[in-house]
């Protein structure tokens, strides 16, 4: 950037230029990881000068572990949003859920795999980060299958599924798409939209479903047996 | 050790003692981490001079990578162990290979945390070898899926369950499992076999049959209605 437009973005609030940083930070440690990513060419992609950076943001640690949280924070708040909409079906609000994490994790590859590959492979400090969000997914999707065990109208036993079994469940469920979102973002011509359906096929009807030829069907919020 | 031990042990193959000293890079790697674990406590640990280890196994990076090595193929090959009975139906397929898992990695906690959590964290290389044997994990789950697939005699159509599905179904599978495994092994009273059956009842019956109280249930290999 030239001195005019220097002049000009000296103009712009904090909030707006840390967010700049912040985006170019996202892309370059996603894109070259952690260690090969420089403060150089951070600046340089947000258009600042490196001192500013530092002065923003301390050091490549702190802006890494700025960055964990903030497309943590982010992941979080799109699943979140996905399943706002209460008292609908439990299938329907996981499709909901499903379709918002593969959604999210499609289109901000960059922020990805900061979460899910940087992060966790450059030391425990970055890696609890990510263990705290997990921690936040898998107790979120716990409460919904709490909620979702309730409401279906044949569990008249709610013991049925216990406590620690849907703790387990939505471990589980957290840890598959965890999975799939990585091969979906790394296998070209997979879509966010055909791993959440397999997903979905595979978690609501079984595999035991899935052999019999069973599908579970957006359109009808029903399983669908070929 | 005393120079009676060592004496005793100058006799002992390459191979006995070697197994030795990763045994105890394990357990130290496993329990104290990899950064913090120092070649001192491991070969105080192995019953070991130090300069002995460095003379086998080169450097901490090489000895922690021999010990990656060493407990990706025993957990693989104790997978494979579990489902060794072809032919069986599908389900019980499922319920060997989830019992071996599990029981595998509840019976070695610091081989689970040096594949899971240490190997994971400290850089890509040590990273890549763990990737490397969940793409053995992952293609051995798609083998048995897609023969599976094929013995059931419903599906008159192979290609319900599409090359790609299975591969995702696997991808699901296997997060699902790893997750569970470290949710196991840091819960106490979490019992291997609560893991391997909470993971079969949602992976063969699905959310919707759970809802609905279904149940798998080993002894008939049949999924049970409440």
């Amino acid at each position: 950037m030239g001195s005019a437009g220097a002049g000009k973005s000296r103009r712009m609030p904090r909030e707006v230029r840390e967010r700049q940083m912040m985006d170019a930070a996202v892309a370059t440690f996603g894109q070259r990881g952690y260690r090969a990513a420089s403060m150089d060419e951070i600046a340089e992609l947000a258009g600042v000068s490196k001192p500013l950076v530092y002065l923003y943001l301390n050091s490549k640690e702190e802006l890494f572990t700025a960055c964990i949280r903030r497309e943590a924070d982010a992941l979080l708040a799109a699943v979140r949003a996905g399943v706002v909409e209460r008292g609908i079906a439990p299938d329907q609000q996981l499709w909901a859920g499903l379709t918002a994490f593969f959604a999210h994790t499609a289109e901000h590859p960059d922020a990805w795999s900061v979460l899910y590959r940087q992060a966790r492979t450059h030391g425990e400090r970055f890696a609890d980060e990510v263990a705290g969000m997990r921690e936040e997914l898998v107790s979120f999707v716990t409460g919904l299958l709490r909620e979702a065990a309730r409401a279906t109208p044949t569990s008249a036993e709610p013991a049925d599924l216990g406590d620690r079994d849907v703790v387990g469940v939505a471990q589980a469920l957290v840890g598959a798409a965890e999975a799939l979102a990585g091969w979906a973002n790394e296998t070209p011509d997979v879509t966010a939209r055909e791993a959440a359906s397999t997903l979905m096929n595979f978690a609501w009807t079984g595999l035991g479903g899935l052999m019999d030829g069973e599908r579970w069907s957006a359109g009808n919020s029903a399983v669908v047996r070929r």
